[in-house]
């Protein structure tokens, strides 16, 4: 294992995760799609599979595909005493920073991916706001402050509840079944806790497809709203450093 | 293990549970949501993987979160001869009383969380009854015979086939698991037992936010409907303790 | 292990599957309901979760809560030189009778706790139909032959899978699941060949409850809709039975 | 092991596919049926779960099931070195004619079942062009081009993801749960990549329901829609290649 295999599976599992996430908001948003007004649920329930299926082809390297797990399990495996993300791959600057750069990269793959799936649909759709929302996440009332706190608390749990995954004997036998456990979570979060800013939850998640949503030739896109960008990268980074401490101190230790 | 520790498992499983479980009503239930009007079968698929986050976070003390579930198990456990709810924890006052406490505890602490991510939606919802929903159950048709006759009937097949589940060699395969099992059969109670009282089916889960509701600062709130609060507290009790004993005489005796 | 366990596990069983399968009818087509008009992949749902606890609470008896099961694998298994049912039940007219039997019994018993659990929304429903849909099935098209035919259809395929799942090493892998694969069939069922006949697919399912329709002091209600009650019977156990001959004949035969 | 075992189950597996699959189609797209416009994510589970079902009931052959995973295994085994498909049949011309044959000849089976299942729904619908959607894919706006990127992304997921599968330890776990893990795939491919052209990605899975619309003699039926036949056959059959060839390149190597 060296980081060359991490960046590689990250970029990967990052890629799959956006081009399946983005393309269920895409069937659901743009128009003429045979899931046009499919509703949240399918929305949710599409990016639940889109992790399903990220976590599965990026196995090698522990399948964050998020930078807010990357920095939650740094807080977490350091403080338990532990030094390493997978068997040979130590924890610090440069794999992070192999693990993050990975997954924006991957995140901006998936998106041109998705784009490309739903060319047609793109060029048809004439609301540009509609086309944004396919790749980045924006706030049904907009408030920097409140977004934040919905951001944070949606990533606390997300990267709470990953760590309780792995966290005692009987969630390890649950871990065995692999991406199916932290799939319904996504989907549970969605439902739950996506109704105020549409769970960007992961900062890579948001940030590449809004890169390349600035980048593309998407015809008739207005702009890529870069005053929120920050929201869905801060709310998510916090909330996973966060869990990442909690879940030291509240997670009750088992022998 | 001890009682500290249960204390702790049950509050932060419940507290996870209640945040998730009162967030996806908050979100179909609140205007201006994303998943506004998202549908019934969303906010039972939201419940019952807001059980499945927070069974996952309490697996230390056995993931009961719910004091119909502690007190079927305290019928049928002692009733099997058992004497301890996990090992090292013998069933008495003092961890029945734990138990349900944190429950409840953990259940306020939830909603609060629930509040601040959904806050700007609350001052803008205009009703004061959808406000009390995200918190609390009510009933559609009200006639608290009936409700809770509903109530008990749902808390009968929640603890009779979470009793069902650790029965037998099979279903022991099943329990290892873990949160799956129980979430599918939340999901399946709201779907089926929901319709008439919106299925508390669990008394801090309907108790612990109702105390929220009157004590949080909530804009433009209305009353808390204490006079129905009893309801969803009586039944469910009433249904754990008769599923706890049905348990015993019904569940057919493997070797 | 006797006949006297077969009956409590499969009354059991075939109880909790009724209350719960009918009770998400209830939900979506009665009156004032929280799930009213819900959906019809809502009623799917909530019919696969239905088997999936009254399979885990029937573990004893092998769980076939159907009728269409039971004589699909005496066909089956027989075929194949077994003998029994499950250890120390040899399949025979007495214990044949007890499965059914049980299964009859159980499912008029699930039908009155669901009529009491919606005990005010009956009342207040104004369509005897509607009331009648919540117990039995009843076809989109009245065509005896063809309503049989798709019962046939949706049985067969009930069956065969059913048999599908015990029959090699990888599916025994999963079996071990227990509740979950036929869960996960019923509601593709449903969604796939329910909608001319609403998939009775079970004849005690249909049966029992329209007995209890029958029986039941329901206010305002209409007849039982004897003429079609057959279809539901007789296409089920075609379906099953050559289903278990189909299963000898068509699944490949593994090491 | 056996060409004649490998057809058979080919067949039988994509019998149930077909049936179940188009079954959900014919649900929701013909006229007076119960499940009647019962939306893009019923159908999107429906063919998912046909996917398990068809899964099940082919195991002996390895459950292909759809020609582009058939030609993507090939390159994918044969590149890593392998050469048989399951054990005893060795990858050349005849096992692949043998797969692609008889996954074609159960697609035309199951939509003949399908086809009985609905009878009189076909009869009493008056568009064509609904008749002829339960059979086969047809594209929202019609591009062959775009519509080839929209099957090949699709089918290139699908048999990416399903050789991730297998590809390690811990997905070998995963791969004991036998045919949930693809079902959930396909769920989620149908959500996030199926509205362009309505997710043919199988070969077999378009061509054999449509070879039965052309033969059938079903009442009222318009065109088969030849000239966009070809689009759900080569972008699956590219999409599948590509992917056999780039899981060598991009899934990491594990110990």
């Amino acid at each position: 294992m060296n980081l060359g295999v991490i960046f590689l599976s990250e970029m990967v599992g990052t890629a799959m995760l956006v081009l399946l996430g983005c393309g269920v908001v895409a069937n659901v948003a743009l128009v003429k799609n045979k899931g046009f007004n499919g509703g949240f649920l399918m929305v949710n329930i599409g990016w639940g599979l889109a992790v399903f299926s990220g976590v599965i082809v990026s196995f090698a390297s522990g399948a964050h595909i998020n930078p807010a797990v990357t920095l939650g399990l740094t807080v977490n495996i350091l403080g338990k005493g532990g030094t390493e993300f997978v068997p040979g791959i130590p924890i610090d600057g440069a794999s992070i920073f192999t693990y993050i750069g990975a997954q924006l990269v991957g995140a901006i793959i998936g998106a041109v991916f998705c784009w490309l799936a739903y060319k047609q649909h793109f060029d048809e759709e004439p609301d540009p706001a509609n086309k944004l929302g396919v790749f980045s996440t924006g706030p049904a009332i907009r408030s920097y402050g409140w977004n934040l706190v919905t951001e944070l608390i949606g990533t606390f749990v997300l990267v709470f509840v990953v760590i309780g995954f792995g966290f005692n004997g009987e969630a390890a036998g649950l871990a065995s079944l692999g991406a199916l456990p932290v799939a319904l979570l996504v989907i549970g979060i969605g439902a739950s806790l996506g109704g105020p800013t549409g769970y960007a939850i992961n900062p890579a998640r948001d940030l590449g497809p809004r890169i390349a949503h600035a980048i593309l030739p998407i015809k008739g896109k207005g702009g890529s709203d870069w005053s929120y960008s920050w929201v869905p990268v801060v709310g998510p980074i916090l909330g996973g450093l966060l869990a990442g401490w909690a879940a030291l101190a509240l997670l009750p230790v088992l022998a």
